[in-house]
């Protein structure tokens, strides 16, 4: 048995036009380990949008029914000629119900069931997926598990990363979004500190009202000073930065910095021997990283995605974060939603310029 | 016994005066494990230029017999305000004959030899310095042995934290210095892939003519196209920068990711998984470093310092780093110097502008 759904391609071509558009695609029967997957829920994550609206004239573009047609700014298209005229199938994770299985055990073994599930082309009718890569979800339902992967595996992912690199806390930078609220309640749940850092009053409150003990508004005048202080009392000289342009993780360093240096007893001129360091895992400005000279040389910035992580982290760590997720999907884990909408809802006009902003806490579900 | 000689300090005030003056200074009698040695040679390296005259300028300061006093650039003295009016002693290596010892058996053994040592006062007529961190010179002069430690335990150190990384070849930049051509000996000895960046055709004639299989000319129009080919052909992955600010780092990292991205096999919006590192271990430019969003996720950018990479190495790491420097002192690690000044000559005009340039290959000598 094959299977024909909507699909949604997004497709650059090298004069930077992009079209997003819903085709219809066939499914050929499941093999091996393979499910097919009627999707039912999938969130638009800001890991979606990098192939579905960054950079492009959204305002201007051209809407019709499942097609948006829109220009890219120049150099956001040349960064990515590696995908110039191929479609790209976009949505990286959903859930939905399996509708036809391979022939291996574990693939049988979820015949019928509700599955979270990471196919990359999740903004769909359908899916193909390796059971391996499937999470049962029980008497969840699709929409409960829609978020069960991306945001939940990369907040344990960065608590994961701080105790195999030997912190017990850490900063993080836009801590207010739907992932840094996940985050606040891990640490909490772990005893890890965390310093967070948002940037406007309500986000400071939101973060408190659920119990984050450290909170620093960048809007405030004595911002600089309010970090020092938190990295001081927590001992958070590790930190996970999702926006990537600009100064926000050299602001962190410097934070960092101050502490150490408090801590020298004499003047050194190259700086703290306290190691420092920031992982960038975002790129909600898509300026330059700027870092100044201003922390000695024991410091370190590196990317940090969740894919590489788990490779390294290996399948028992993997499994054991899985299962906690799997546990907690309506407390620690809950996802919330601005708005639904249909494959077709979530190319038209007013949809795509909403989420298209990113705003803190206002996350879309594709509901096929 | 306690004696006195002249020693150089540098005094920076609040108000952004710099200070550098012989003063006389009494060193009481070694105890322990000291040695008190009389100074003989001592190289004026970069990373003493900056207790010395970064971000002075020089051109308009005063000159007397013995001391200097400029003004230094806002900017600078604000990073350094750690050290207002506390005089800095400076001179971080430098070789001369031990006069006494303290009463362990190592520091009596030294009693009368030549040592290279690491006093961090090395500007001055006497050093007191613990005779662990001495080096007996054997046949060789003190002039010989002044520069045997910075630049050659940085230079192997490149090539030992390479290979703990995983790694069998490098990318240096600024690779015509005396610290980069003690590095493309090293690597011809040791079957180390190196990439050599230089920025004239002089530097990469002369790094060809000592035996470099790659050297790349950032002047030339398709430089970034011969770093990436350089690159792939030595799988350098890793590499060392002495700049800092600007984009070199960023080039580097450029022309790594397009090689990685020419063995994928499919387009990956998060770019190459292909860990992409680059130390950056001077300040050539003290400008912020300038990371543009061009190579995925999977990249680090880290400072690198010798004193914290010996700490980690441990001492049989060490011990073996010193032996090599000391049987290859006139050969791999030689070192030749522009001029020989005394510590009066070198606060003349005419000398502390030239050594302040850091031209590459222009090493001054201080003869006390």
């Amino acid at each position: 048995m094959s299977i024909t759904g909507k699909q949604l391609h997004s497709t650059l071509e090298a004069d930077g036009t992009l079209t997003l558009e819903l085709v219809d695609k066939t499914f050929p029967s499941p093999q091996g380990n393979q499910l097919l997957v009627r999707m039912e829920a999938a969130p638009i994550n800001p890991s979606d949008l990098f192939l579905l609206t960054n950079g492009a004239d959204l305002e201007n573009a051209e809407y019709s029914l499942g097609k948006m047609v829109a220009k890219l700014a120049p150099e956001m298209a040349a960064a990515q000629k590696g995908r110039f005229g191929l479609p790209q199938m976009v949505g990286n994770e959903g859930a939905g119900t399996v509708l036809e299985t391979g022939d291996t055990d574990m693939a049988k073994a979820l015949a019928g069931q509700r599955v979270a599930c990471v196919p990359l082309h999740a903004f769909g009718e359908y899916a193909v997926v390796d059971a391996n890569m499937c999470l049962p979800l029980g008497d969840y339902s699709c929409e409960q598990g829609a978020s069960s992967f991306v945001n939940p595996m990369t907040a344990l992912g960065f608590v994961e990363t701080a105790r195999m690199e030997g912190h017990d806390a850490l900063v993080h930078v836009a801590a207010a979004s739907n992932l840094g609220q996940m985050l606040n309640r891990i640490c909490i749940e772990d005893g890890m500190g965390l310093v967070n850092v948002v940037r406007r009053e309500e986000q400071a409150q939101l973060l408190r009202g659920q119990g984050a003990t450290h909170v620093v508004n960048s809007a405030d005048a004595d911002f600089e000073d309010q970090l020092a202080e938190a990295i001081e009392a927590t001992s958070a000289f590790l930190g996970f930065d999702p926006v990537g342009g600009g100064q926000s993780t050299d602001t962190c360093l410097k934070a960092m910095e101050r502490v150490a240096a408090r801590q020298l007893t004499a003047f050194n001129r190259y700086g703290s021997d306290k190691p420092k360091k920031m992982y960038i895992y975002g790129r909600l400005d898509f300026g330059p990283t700027i870092l100044t000279p201003s922390y000695g040389f024991s410091w370190t910035v590196a990317g940090w995605l969740l894919t590489p992580f788990l490779q390294q982290a290996g399948l028992e760590v993997m499994a054991r974060m899985r299962q906690r997720v799997l546990d907690g999907l309506t407390t620690t884990f809950d996802s919330s939603y601005k708005r639904k909408v249909s494959l077709e809802e979530m190319l038209q006009k007013d949809a795509i310029t909403d989420y298209a902003r990113r705003a803190t806490g206002e996350k879309y579900l594709v509901t096929p």
